[in-house]
């Protein structure tokens, strides 16, 4: 039987800590070292951080280049920040020791749209030391961009692509639902957007632009309007946040792809309280049209974490360099021992 | 700019005419030849054959090796028969001269499993003229199989998958409607079974296969149940076709995935004339649950035309060898210049 594949986790926050859980029960894989810059986890052990009643005899460790040294993992599973400035050099030192990263990332799931000249930086330096590099997870990552490009297949002609994703958030974490105003007056909410304490879905642009690329369609621009609140046409609750009638129920946020003069992407999340129906749409206008919807929506938190354990053997079997998961064969769940979906490796 | 991609077409029957008269408006791409051994065929303009008002210049000929090696293609777009073992020594011409394919060929969408020998044979064959082959199509090759395998990327367990493709056989071609059986006795349309005059769908294997090889699931057994009619409740009609009450309008095939004795995967097809409803849905037991919905169902003969034009820069792009759907990138329109989507290659 083939060894397991060993990962490091960068970065132990929530996302992380839901990957770290969710690698415990899996077969054919082990979390062999834990990342963290944060001063309240580094020195403890990986057990007590991400809340599971057990040591690991995991340190989390602020430095990233002794914990790669000495455990030599297969991959990195990287969940720090969405933007590409500030995860370039953690990236790009995780690379030069030859390890693959898969990372939550938003703007990682399309480096060339924020950050043309980093992405082809990160692009060379992975070829050089062999290592592939992938930004996905739920959203970007998936439902709105790998899925409709995905949907394009049969289609002969398009004209236009909506894409609609629709959250009750009651349905979410406590934090979640914070994060996106559920509860503020209209007032409140807007001065959180100019204050950027709210700061809607970060990606939209990533999807549009990836879309866009595996259409070869050359757009005039990208438009992303400004955060508006869902008001509650009636007062709606969750367990934690009661929302009165004329308050902001949670957010809605569009983007689009504009290519002469007209909307041709067109996406659309919607984040609140109270939805009577979750779901995530995809209407291709063209020859057919195709009309598609995943309903209830597929869980952000589930997806994501589901998104980039799955991801993992598509990164180890790919070719060196930074990919999108426009780039790699077509995603798929890995739900049995992992060593099942991982092409042989040379063992270290 | 790049030369234009130069096809061969090797079979100009229904869905062989259908894509050449597509080709013809598209940019990019140009048709070099035409293979087909029919005699009334042979010899004539393609033009003519394919019912296009125009001389094309050029002439149908039953000589692979001489179209091959006049023409210098890039790719075969090949549409002759569902077998593998009839289409291998066709495919096997091809490859030897250096020439990718592409073909609608059922069984060879997943040739592991009808033909493991041959398949193994084609891609060696493949890799040693440096030709990449792939099977597909709407169904198999992306409804039921390829689709399915993405929508299970969220996935963090999976319990069981169900495939549903339901037609409304009136709006499609009338041959179709009579393949089948819509407006026979339910006598005449169970003696057209045994006959083999009424052969259902080809391919349900194939797409189970794809999808347990995606997911890493070792079925104890693929079973295929006999086809069945679909009985009339009232009577109902296409515009050619009038089925009285109690008779067959049309046919129901259902095909089962068996893993330790459970049905995992479970796939379902009926084309009746009538049916209320026409969609393609897929639901992925598990966590979390994925229920999806395309309604109305992809037309097949609008979508396996796509499907095998869109997959031609992929094709083109791939490594040397024997491809199935679930080993390309993911899958995508190719709505413009052809050339765009195409890496640079040598040119001729």
């Amino acid at each position: 039987m083939k060894r397991k594949v060993r990962v490091v986790l960068y970065g132990v926050g929530v996302i992380g800590s839901m990957v770290a859980k969710f690698l415990l029960e899996k077969e054919g894989i082990e979390i062999v070292g834990a990342i963290d810059v944060a001063k309240d986890k580094v020195g403890k052990d990986l057990g007590e951080v991400i809340g599971v009643n057990k040591h690991l005899g995991i340190t989390v460790s602020d430095n990233t280049t002794t914990v790669l040294s000495k455990t030599k993992p297969d991959i990195v599973i990287h969940t720090t920040t969405s933007f590409m400035e500030k995860v370039y050099p953690q990236i790009a030192e995780i690379v030069k020791h030859g390890v693959n990263v898969v990372s939550t990332c938003e703007e990682l799931s399309y480096p060339y749209l924020s950050s043309p000249d980093l992405a082809k930086k990160l692009d060379a330096l992975a070829k050089k030391h062999d290592a592939t590099i992938l930004g996905t997870g739920i959203n970007p990552g998936f439902l709105m961009d790998t899925l409709v490009i995905t949907l394009t297949a049969p289609c002969q002609k398009i004209e236009s692509i909506q894409v609609r994703r629709i959250m009750n958030a009651a349905t979410r974490r406590v934090p979640f639902q914070k994060k996106i105003g559920a509860g503020l007056t209209i007032e409140e909410f807007k001065e959180k957007i100019e204050k950027k304490i709210i700061s809607g879905h970060i990606g939209l642009e990533q999807s549009i632009a990836m879309i866009a690329d595996a259409l070869a369609w050359e757009l005039d621009r990208i438009q992303v309007n400004t955060v508006e609140p869902v008001v509650a046409k009636k007062s709606v609750k969750s367990e934690a946040i009661i929302v009165e009638k004329g308050r902001a129920a949670g957010l809605k946020q569009c983007a689009y792809g504009i290519r002469n003069d007209k909307k041709v992407i067109s996406l659309e999340f919607q984040a609140y309280i109270g939805a009577e129906e979750e779901y995530d749409a995809v209407t291709i206008e063209g020859a057919p049209t195709i009309k598609q919807k995943i309903s209830p929506c597929v869980h952000g938190d589930i997806g994501t974490v589901a998104m980039i354990y799955n991801s993992i053997p598509k990164v180890l079997n790919a070719e060196a360099g930074l990919k999108t998961m426009k780039d790699l064969p077509v995603p798929s769940a890995a739900v049995e021992d992992m060593r099942k979906y991982v092409k042989e490796r040379e063992t270290t």
